[in-house]
């Protein structure tokens, strides 16, 4: 089933470009791996049948598909903008357990015809992103596929260094919710991008092409006494009806708290789509957490309202269901209606 | 990007075929979810931003890839066969390394008119011998796909439960070379899927389809102090290489050793195909290791010969190359010439 080099490749002037056809499995591996760096938590390296990473007495996992044309287009984001964004999905989960990352598996499912100058860049971000984030890439899979197709799958492992995990169902009635980092730059990265207008708010642009969640927080969440958290990967509604459900409580939020973060994107998309990006945007990976009243809201983190009875999220007393992303597309709201 | 249903997927007289596109991705796993087992690994399971699994001190993780129309054909494949044998070439790189498996993460990426049918029997497939493994299904990912894509990406972790792990390096002059399980069987059974003579030899295509190597004689083997270890996914010649390879050293079989697994073969597939498939046949995964010669094989294992000096991997005497699997297809061997 060797994939055969056609004519139409070579369509580039002047010369060919080269694609994943023309190189061995191994050759290109030869080319990525020395890319990637290696951590003190790896025992056995990529390599063998599995990589060995130390942990201290259990291990975080958590798996995340991207696929192009539907989780990213070629026209907007490079490939070293996927390699980063998959990393930073996969990690930010990890976080939200109070997790530090320990190890990455990436598998790459590539229409032969990929040029190889696409699976160095992917590779170049993702390395990047994985030293950024303080992970090593421990194992992974090469696979060709059907034509057109180009499918990122990474596995983050992760470790609580004997916390315990912080799950979304810990918040109690009286907690604070909170947010490390920004609401809504994503979506209004993507807004501007659909319109044609990235070069107005191009750190915008560049939020939602490589977002950098504060991993960081997860952990210190945690030892701060964090009793519920996620990563907002659908949107703080959607997402904090999450918690809502899973914890058996209702999240009441204040329009003020989140004013600010409306404001700041107002000039960009307008005050309605402002506010819509705020709420509803995925793809931002902040944390959202609750915390114990009695105890401080950790430095990074801002209150955005707090834990009652009932059920839902609320801004301002109001119920908001919110719209989210549902990847087989019937339009089924995945929370129930409270 | 919701994906729209069209016409053309009420194909079958007298009514429709559920597809993906019918269904809320929540309402997909409300479904599959159901099928799977829990286990006492399991600290927290899927439904949280990650999995969390108990580990002994370390966890070993490996990842591998099945496309649609390069690793499966739907005409000999059934989706419970795809979903089998995904688990069963995890699984057995988890027993390689001596270790047991502990969690499992699955991700699919599939066109959103892929009939609800085939990934609920997947999912069973999947199920039957992830439980069959011991093993739980602790996360995972659904995500769309361009038309006619199907993909499934499985993670498999696994613990060594204080065990230290069996590399492929270990292997040491003197040692003996054995497997556990069969040989080439796997290949004959698609030799004879290729000619449409399945019927002749059911049990050869089961083992293509279903492979279900003994992965507890990894573990076994690790405290039987084996010095190095594989599956043999890419057939002996070039799995048995990759051995020398690591090890630096020359792995010595022998065709009488070999005699018994062709000879069950030659039936099905004449003489000459049974020993190459022997040989060369991959997706097998039975264990390959190496054992100090001045402990017993234990129980299971079979000796195919002995470990010297040298390189790559001799069959009464004379070099073999084999040929082998490469996912990108320029045919260039990934072992070195020796």
């Amino acid at each position: 089933m060797a994939a055969q080099r056609r004519p139409e490749d070579r369509d580039e002037p002047g010369g060919a470009v080269e694609v994943l056809a023309d190189l061995g499995e191994d050759e290109l591996l030869d080319r990525i791996l020395p890319l990637f760096a290696v951590s003190p938590v790896v025992l056995v390296p990529a390599g063998d049948d599995a990589a060995l990473l130390a942990a201290t007495d259990s291990v975080l996992a958590t798996t995340d598909a991207m696929v192009r044309g539907r989780d990213w287009l070629e026209a907007w984001s490079s490939a070293q903008d996927v390699g980063a964004k998959a990393v930073a999905q996969n990690v930010a989960d990890i976080a939200a357990m109070g997790g530090v990352p320990t190890g990455l598996l990436v598998t790459l499912v590539a229409d032969p015809r990929t040029p190889v100058a696409w699976v160095e860049e992917f590779s170049r971000g993702l390395a990047a992103a994985a030293g950024d984030a303080g992970v090593a890439v421990v194992g992974g899979d090469l696979s060709s596929a059907p034509e057109g197709t180009l499918v990122v799958s990474v596995t983050a492992l992760g470790d609580l260094e004997g916390r315990d995990p912080v799950l979304r169902s810990g918040a109690r009635v009286g907690d604070l919710v909170a947010v490390s980092g920004s609401l809504g730059r994503s979506a209004a990265g993507l807004l501007l991008l659909e319109q044609g207008r990235e070069e107005e708010a191009p750190e915008l642009v560049a939020a939602h092409r490589r977002p950098r969640p504060a991993y960081e927080q997860g952990p210190l969440a945690a030892l701060a006494g964090a009793s519920a958290m996620l990563d907002l990967s659908d949107g703080l509604v959607r997402d904090g009806r999450r918690v809502a459900r899973a914890s058996g409580v209702q999240l009441a939020l204040t329009g003020e708290a989140l004013a600010g973060d409306v404001r700041a994107l107002v000039g960009a998309v307008g005050p309605e789509r402002a506010r819509d990006c705020v709420l509803t945007g995925g793809e931002e990976h902040s944390l959202l957490a609750c915390f114990p009243a009695d105890r401080a809201v950790p430095e990074g983190w801002r209150v955005l309202g707090e834990v009652r009875t009932g059920a839902g999220l609320t801004l301002d007393g109001q119920h908001l269901r919110g719209g989210g992303w549902d990847h087989f597309g019937s339009g089924r709201e995945d929370d129930d209606p409270s």
